[in-house]
């Protein structure tokens, strides 16, 4: 029996129509004989409403609660989908993160999956229900509720999709999958057919928001092949995440990533001694703020500037981070930029021809973008430019690296 | 050290500030030394509202998972109670039913508690926390949440209070205590100081709302005594329930309760033999049908007359059972009347001394209200009447009976 894994995000399930017609998909599903496990996100904006009545009641809610908090989102999500489902005659049943089996670290807001007992989950399968589960959660040793970051109902299905060895991950979403780029800015956007697990976790990090970069990282380990389809039009083939990428060489970068807006921090004048890093990014980590990019300059007289991205709420507590650390590491200043933003090419092709960055920053000086922090790695390169230019950037990337083309037929390598 | 449980409603906890104001109250207790423990109900009008959403996925939505998606309307208020108590700088934290160790059965909607494993919250109460349980829910043997009815956030506080072997239970709501009659209708109605347990529960099942009757049952059980207050003026000492009542006898009617709505079910020509009522009233069982009063006349040639009493909601279950066991029981006929209510007169005192009833009846004629049917225990008189004359009924009973009266200083026993 074929065995597949869905997950609904948050505007596929919306509304109490949304709902209905979710389930009906699933129902279409069973009527084909297959079995189906499908995770579920918060309806439309609930996880935001329930953020703000947490704000209202404590400035700095505690995390462990707000854990408990946000989780009922997603309950509530996954009781109405089982409900529906009822209703059209197809035996289902809604389990919390906990019921699931999902077991996580004690990490709240950010605890990450240390295993999956899918003992409730197969004997309900073996009993012919669909099963609905809360996406998003789990529960950590001492029983307590956990959530895995903010749009982790994709690692939910992607961690379901390889415990229960199921057949086919399914994704759905409000798009018709991958993008070449962003459509809502770059009109000449175009979904594409496959993209490999590196590619898509180099987009997913750099701002293609469609897919929760932990859950690429989950499908690569396990291999677990991913497509990205649109629940308002299930007919669209979508985009499949898979080891393989396009055998198609003849282009090599397959799209272009960007976030809008992140912050830039630049320590200067540190002393060039080993273990200065340490000294300023684990406080960090301890803050639990996140840093993207890093850069350190060659040293000048024995003096270094050291400069890091993080998201612009995030700015703040960085910054008194390193206040806070800047008389132990010596440095002489701190500086940062608040209205920055990133564009980058992703590609696997890109490691082994050369070009690719020079066209890259050809391109972004004939249109007058200045590049202010470069940063690389094998299948993609960033550049961090003023946020009101990045729409711009990515409009000008994408027709210069002409991601507007189909690839010829059959150079796609399709599931 | 002193050890508290208490229970805020729906309207205590309705808003952020509601909460904030409740979270202050807490605090207050903790300044002082005691152990609190909290259950709350869902804020304001969740219930009603995912009540309602469940009613747009599905007509007759599960019942197992109408528990899953009510359940978390308590989740979310406890959270919030717990993060606005460390707001204010005092550990707390919230727990499920479930996790509070709430064993129920597994009947979906209705579940009763079967046990209590308090360790997890002795377990937070020794380590200096506040524990806020969501109140109305528990677990059943597989795991499944279940929900305890209507109201039933007072059950989880009296079961929790006799489990915890606490000091007091207190019960805030939004009115001052239990009343001598609505004040909403009975403007002469005044809080009562204390009332037995017997009385408090034909007070709760026959219309006053304050007290959630399993609740008062439970109090009853494990002699744990209970007080009624408001969340909005805790300065006024509200209504203590236990078990020994007023040693003031000068007045044996301790109050007049009522309810607005009820719908009444005859079956006529029903032949007078054994095992008939098991045949009407097993199949209503199964349906769900909660029966209030039954009547059934003296038998006239062999053959009689019986009468039941339901909630409005009701009526149209009772009625399709009704229809169908008709042929089996030789019933002539079905007759219903949709429009009534209920008066009643309860005290302890009324079962040693004769004329309550008399008294009772004499009042309603006097008020030209015509008494439809009667029904009688030790400490309460009922009578069903128009339900257009309910409050008339009670206005003249609550006069008659001289409830506007205090009863004299020192009259009453006071914990």
């Amino acid at each position: 029996m074929t065995r597949i894994v869905q997950k609904y995000g948050g505007s596929s399930v919306a509304t109490a129509a949304h709902i209905l017609r979710v389930a009906g998909l699933i129902a279409e599903r069973r009527r084909l004989g297959e079995e189906v496990v499908a995770s579920v996100s918060a309806m439309g904006d609930t996880t935001d409403d329930l953020t703000s009545l947490a704000h209202e009641v404590a400035p700095h809610p505690h995390p462990r609660e707000m854990d408990v908090l946000l989780s009922t989102g997603e309950i509530v999500s996954s009781a109405l989908l089982s409900m529906a489902l009822h209703d059209l005659g197809v035996d289902a049943v809604s389990l919390s993160g906990a019921q699931a089996g999902i077991r996580t670290d004690a990490v709240h807001r950010r605890a990450r999956i240390a295993e999956i007992d899918a003992e409730r989950v197969e004997r309900e399968l073996a009993a012919g229900r669909v099963v609905i589960v809360a996406g998003f959660q789990g529960v950590s040793e001492a029983s307590d509720v956990t959530t895995l970051g903010r749009g982790a109902s994709d690692t939910t299905a992607v961690a379901l999709a390889a415990a229960l060895q199921a057949d086919a991950c399914e994704i759905y979403t409000d798009v018709a999958g991958i993008y070449t780029a962003d459509p809502r800015i770059c009109p000449d956007a175009r979904p594409l057919l496959d993209i490999g697990y590196e590619e898509m976790l180099e987009m997913a990090t750099t701002g293609a928001r469609v897919m929760h970069a932990r859950a690429v990282e989950l499908g690569a380990v396990y291999d677990v092949p991913v497509r990205v389809k649109s629940s308002f039009d299930p007919t669209l083939p979508g985009t499949l995440i898979h080891r393989e990428t396009s055998m198609e060489q003849g282009n090599k970068v397959r799209g272009i990533a960007h976030q809008s807006h992140i912050a830039k921090v630049t320590v200067r004048g540190v002393p060039d001694r080993p273990g200065i890093a340490a000294y300023l990014f684990e406080p960090l980590a301890d803050a639990n703020v996140s840093v993207d990019t890093i850069v350190q300059n060659a040293s000048v007289e024995n003096l270094t500037d050291m400069t890091f991205t993080v998201a612009p709420e995030d700015l703040e507590g960085a910054l008194r981070v390193v206040q806070n650390v800047l008389p132990h590491i010596g440095g002489s200043e701190v500086v940062f930029a608040p209205d920055l933003g990133t564009v980058s090419i992703v590609g696997t092709g890109m490691a082994s021809a050369p070009g690719y960055a020079a066209k890259m920053f050809r391109t972004l000086f004939d249109h007058e973008i200045n590049i202010n922090m470069i940063s690389t790695s094998d299948i993609r390169i960033t550049c961090v430019v003023e946020s009101d230019r990045v729409a711009d950037a990515v409009r000008a990337l994408h027709s210069a690296f002409e991601l507007e083309r189909e690839p010829a037929i059959g150079a796609t390598q399709v599931e």
